[in-house]
């Protein structure tokens, strides 16, 4: 489906302030950017560069006041995402360079205090796909999925024991989990299209057979009609938005309309 | 001020073809890009890929048939492009290590056979701002500009003797000469504003001082205005559409407006 | 002084286990390799590639039985380390875009955590530098520096509570307290002459005025004759050999000695 | 076979003059380098870092008068090179994106020129390895290997034409025929034991099947025992040692050994 998605930032700064955003959707795999918009008012001076994850970043310093950020893109996405039950998990020789590093324990993903949690849910279940599978259904069926019950600094680990958070908390719980078992993770964050109640979201990617695919804790059942806009190994590296000094996101809205 | 840049290519290939465009600009140096727009008719699968440089390039096959590729982007610009006489020399130890590439002889670029001519162009004339631009308004007084003079195969050397080109031959010409005086310049391809005939442009940029700056050996004075499509050491890396196979390029507009 | 350096692992394996050794140290600032060895007993395929903060890793499979891994350097290093004593903050907005990352939180280092402790112990104290050494001196005066007090899963965090840990328990919380002030800090994995007990060693780097500063917790005073192996944002990045399935490391010899 | 190989620069220059070399090899596909060596005398300051191709390149000042590099490594190589007759050609649509580089004309590859004399060549032959082998072997054959009969400015289009030229010129034209051809082709520089007379080395890589091969037209017949120290375009990428100012290169030995 065309999907024409996008978000509006309001800051305000009593100072100018730096501030680094992450809200330019690239094409790739299973996406393709039809259309893109980014206006900022007042209009500030930006500089853009990529991550070490592929990630356009864009740099500028915020004026006094308010700041309006208006982002949109036009995004031929898949319906459907791709599922392959029975995907063998890949032998840690076989993995790409790239891939490695999303093995390692991250901020919000404490992979190395997570492994008996994850081989009590996978016990019994073959390696790798459908094991990634049982987690995300695991978390989907005893993870609550609640607003304003977690903060910025919640991680897998507390998210194991208080059962309930948001996008975000699953997703590093069920990549923290992956990873526990040796298969690597990532976080994708981005758009959906019918996300109740409408926000950006997240979720994650598992590298089995031989590529990544899609998981999503939040859904009861796998969705396409996403739109990623940055990967990363957790939350740390993805945020849409990192603000520094006197600077405070007042007011935000995300939109995700089927479009023609 | 805010230009609304395009063009539209469109393709006949007998059999589908391998393509590899490089139509997307970045956000970066001296322009924002507020908004770009990407079409293919018919549509197609695309994949989009960061090359040595930077640039974003668009990998698909072409259909059999006719294939209208519509692109387009609004972007700020500079009104005057930044000019600084007597920037100086920068010493080969003190060049990033990502500029040095760009003192290297290329294959429209020959620097190795040029400093004949280039230190004729500027003796007397002191490092190397000056002499960049020395080059430039040689170029512009002894090159004339004129179409299909000139073939994909055409390199500075032959341009120094016929002294006859198009803005490709001009900018091969001054990146080889400067070069030859050890004065790193990479080219750069995309839109000008006022551009007569308009078309895609190229031009060339000289690190001197601590940056890069832009100079035109087409034009007779500096002009602003422009947007860098994808930067490189020559046309080989900075080819806006590389084909394969039976597809032929039937037709090209491009525009290049004021916008609001 | 020129150092050589060097350490012996030996593993144990019940089946081949693949295994990621980061133990090449590069040339760099304040370092320069002059001789290098690497030996594998028995011998074994490897294959080699650079990680995302340029650290050359060495991905093999270990054979059945003992396998010993043996490397050592001889490295020109410098015997102090630079000290700036009122080198300034950097801006957010003025650090290149490679040293972002490490303002970020990550696994062992949870500045977003630690900023009360971090505000405390820098009160009164003109940023940055100035602020780095009072909080390497306070970890110094207050994180006693014992073995077998900490595993691998400690951070900064538990680091803070217990005060007690090793060189990589002390860096974890040196680097997530500069972090929550901004200053953009990494972790060095390497070797340092006249450690007591010898040992593989960890300290950290802040990046103030304009360029990374070596620090060391574990020290009472900076002292240089180092050789940085590998960087990162904490030890999840920077293990010197990440090891799966079955295998064991069961001795660990390292030297370093001056060298004529 | 394990091989000992080195080589020894004498500079002389009449003022401190920037020099950048690429003389350490890298593990890598068929190569592990098991220990090394770098000398400077007398000793300076050296800055390490990695280019586009992976290859790791040494900046430094020489000093006023004599000054001395001596290089050295043990490296495990294989007693053969892979050899695949039959391997087919890989469709555009298919080639990894970084190797998509390797198709462009370069400086001494002008393949936009060639591909007449390449159609002859390989007349009649399957895509894609028996073809580089044709045109390997008709190299050979046709191009006689004689010193002093080229210099740093000859390239592919003359060599096409004398007839006559050295490692690095038979390895340019190898690479722009195979390029004419739509192949991915890259030059290597290093070491071949009992080359005669012993000097560096060139040879040339295409891509075929799935992976690069190893192709050297100076060799009756394909030989193993190579050390590969740099990768690029062409000679404009992997000069071993690029010298600026006063600095000219007085003495040069080179020698490869059978180690234990």
């Amino acid at each position: 489906m065309r999907l024409s998605a996008g978000c509006e930032l309001l800051f305000e700064a009593s100072a100018p302030a730096p501030l680094i955003l992450m809200l330019r959707p690239r094409s790739g795999f299973g996406q393709f950017v039809m259309r893109e918009e980014y206006r900022f008012d007042p209009s500030v001076s930006v500089i853009e560069y990529v991550d070490n994850y592929g990630n356009l970043c864009q740099r500028l310093i915020t004026p006094t006041g308010l700041f309006r950020v208006e982002t949109s893109a036009v995004v031929e996405t898949a319906d459907q995402i791709d599922v392959q039950p029975g995907a063998p998990f890949v032998l840690i020789q076989n993995l790409p360079d790239y891939v490695l590093q999303f093995l390692l324990p991250s901020r919000y993903c404490q992979s190395d205090l997570l492994a008996g949690l994850a081989n009590k849910i996978v016990a019994g279940i073959p390696a790798a796909y459908d094991q990634v599978e049982a987690i995300r259904s695991w978390i989907h069926a005893n993870v609550e999925y609640r607003y304003e019950t977690s903060d910025a600094s919640t991680s897998a680990v507390e998210t194991a024991k208080t059962k309930v958070g948001v996008c975000r908390d699953l997703t590093h719980l069920g990549i923290a989990l992956c990873r526990s078992l040796t298969i690597p993770t990532r976080m994708v964050v981005g758009y959906l299209h019918q996300l109740e109640p409408m926000d950006l979201h997240a979720w994650f990617e598992a590298f089995v057979g031989d590529r990544w695919y899609t998981f999503d804790a939040t859904q009861p059942k796998p969705r396409g009609n996403r739109i990623a806009i940055a990967y990363g190994r957790d939350a740390a590296d993805v945020a849409l938005a990192t603000q520094y000094g006197t600077l405070n996101l007042t007011e935000m809205k995300v939109w995700v309309n089927a479009s023609n």
